[in-house]
């Protein structure tokens, strides 16, 4: 089988990681039987600096008519607010209807200060805050007001927190298959805002728990809680979570804040799905005060094109990159410097594709 | 002087802790030379399902008229959506224009897993998504969509930020007096999402790095952080930060991620601060959990009324609570089982009044 894979490096280290996408896919044995070709695609603040848009239509097509699935790197935002300047990532999650965000955080070997961590956080992708729809106008005094739309739809929620359901059964049969885990039953935290938010996190909050009440999720205990409370928790006793499901800005939050708890953002992948198209990419950022000194930790990214595989049904292929990913994260011998070692964006790469 | 405090323990273990200030208040060395006068005001849960509202009129007009400060506990929510229910703690910020929520952060002695930790969370107190404008509809294949808007102003985001700004100043001359602290200077971190939200967030990032450019500030080293990232950093490099401002709902958030960091949200108090007046409020909720065991920790109400003292003008009589506190915090001989401890609420508010 061969997969058509697009590359939208973006910006910063973007342009330092993805290529760590390319190589790990190109080092798979070949008994997996899998070929890759690979197609380049522009997207972020050079390309807007360049073609006047930070997601060329182009980027879009070859993605929906020629490719089977992506890696995306990272883009730099403008530091003043830039007229037509939008993100590009956030477009293409709408453009391509990738309606899931998975972030599986996990930590290797004891786990840092807080201990274990194996969550798994899944984000609605398209709605809430991240429909972009503004205002500014003038109140009468002469002074600003802007105004933003936070959306939240019954069927987005539907749909992520069936997404969320899916995936702790899976988790569950893999646990049940031998994995190791610290869990050792499936569970979903449903995280909202309803306290305040009564009619549009209330509406997540009850179609969530109304996706999970369904009998093909009778295995899966189904909890809540508030986000602030969320964020305390996660830091508390991160051990007690296995799937966490959230709105999208919560999400992104989340993500961010459970990737401090396994020592570096550089470690944690992840996957924008929608139905039969994926795209991996790794949660950090461009990352502009390390750009150009080869010493991104593409782990993020390595594990995202497993992520990737994964949602493409290739799960074969994406066990074999996470297990070489945990020997080199468990030796601990080629670190890059985020993990406290003084390996290199290449070392890193070389060694984990040894170890396939 | 007589300072008169409307007392509003609401529900759950607010029942249990309110009592606290009172006492730490009456306790207080007579050659502070202040007297308290005490009444009781009504809100929350149990005041909706008696009265049909979760904050009586009365309650706001005796605020208003009659009282020089308050101390707010925490109330509970409906578990499910219920008309005509509305949080009463955020009603009462608007109603009495308390705009700024201030949560002071610090740990004591050597600090937690994290390290030290010396933070004030400054957070805008009116605005945001907690404008409670919502509407749900219909949408045209019958699902249900819920909309709410967020909002921003610029005479908002300025007032906050230069309260945020105050703080910072007031803090190193603190420190400038001989307050041992891991900071050397001021510094103020704006928080934010102008990367997706441009319009909005923009609007305060704009307004706040505008007002903290003032002259006044011209100490103050001025930074920001995307709200992701400022999770992530918050808990990788606590100590890095000194006081962060934060539109509303980003503030919630970070600041019961900041609780974590010092072991419980038990420990950390906050104050509602309008013009000329104050309402210290622990920032733990009812708690159901521990409810009518008398084991919830009483140190966050106890600072809050600290803080409360500090915005009316004692900053003396405050520091001597913030002492008491520290002290007993420092021996960790009487701590409630949130810290490790036995000690019951009463025990831990015996101590800590001993000490004054
Ligand atoms: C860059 C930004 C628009 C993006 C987001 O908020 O979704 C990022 O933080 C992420 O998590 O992928
Ligand atoms: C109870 C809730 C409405 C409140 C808030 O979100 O402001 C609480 O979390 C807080 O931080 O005081």
């Amino acid at each position: 089988r061969t997969l058509k894979i697009g590359l939208i490096p973006g910006d910063g280290i973007g342009r330092e990681v993805i290529p760590a996408g390319r190589r790990i896919l190109e080092a798979l044995p070949s008994s997996l039987n899998l070929k890759f070709s690979f197609t380049h695609l522009d997207a972020g603040w050079e390309t807007f600096q360049k073609q006047g848009v930070a997601l060329p239509d182009k980027t879009v097509e070859v993605l929906k008519s020629d490719c089977d699935g992506a890696l995306f790197g990272a883009v730099s935002s403008p530091t003043v607010q830039t007229k037509g300047y939008s993100s590009p990532i956030v477009a293409l999650r709408k453009r391509l209807g990738l309606y899931a965000n998975v972030r599986p955080v996990k930590s290797v070997g004891s786990g840092g200060k807080v201990g274990k961590v194996d969550m798994v956080i899944v984000r609605e992708n398209t709605e809430d805050l991240y429909v972009k729809e503004e205002k500014t106008y003038t109140a009468a005094d002469g002074s600003k007001v802007a105004e933003a739309i936070k959306r939240i739809t019954e069927k987005a929620s539907y749909n992520i927190a069936a997404m969320a359901g899916d995936i702790a059964l899976r988790r569950q049969r893999v646990r049940e298959a031998g994995a190791e885990s610290i869990h050792s039953r499936p569970q979903v935290t449903v995280t909202h805002k309803s306290n305040v938010l009564s009619q549009t996190d209330g509406l997540f909050r009850e179609t969530a728990r109304r996706a999970l009440a369904e009998q093909k999720y009778q295995s899966v205990k189904v909890e809540e809680q508030i986000v602030d409370s969320m964020v305390y928790k996660l830091f508390r006793q991160p051990a007690d979570y296995d799937v966490i499901v959230a709105p999208n800005l919560y999400g992104d939050i989340l993500s961010d804040g459970a990737a401090a708890l396994v020592g570096s953002l550089g470690l944690v992948p992840s996957a924008n799905v929608g139905t039969g198209f994926a795209i991996g990419e790794p949660c950090h950022g461009s990352a502009p005060d390390i750009e150009g000194k080869g010493i991104a930790n593409p782990i993020a990214t390595l594990r995202s094109t497993a992520l990737m595989l994964e949602f493409m049904g290739e799960e074969e292929a994406a066990a074999v990159i996470y297990k070489a990913v945990d020997a080199n994260l468990e030796e601990g011998r080629l670190l890059s410097p985020d993990l406290g070692g003084k390996a290199t964006t290449e070392e890193v790469i070389e060694d984990v594709c040894k170890r396939l």
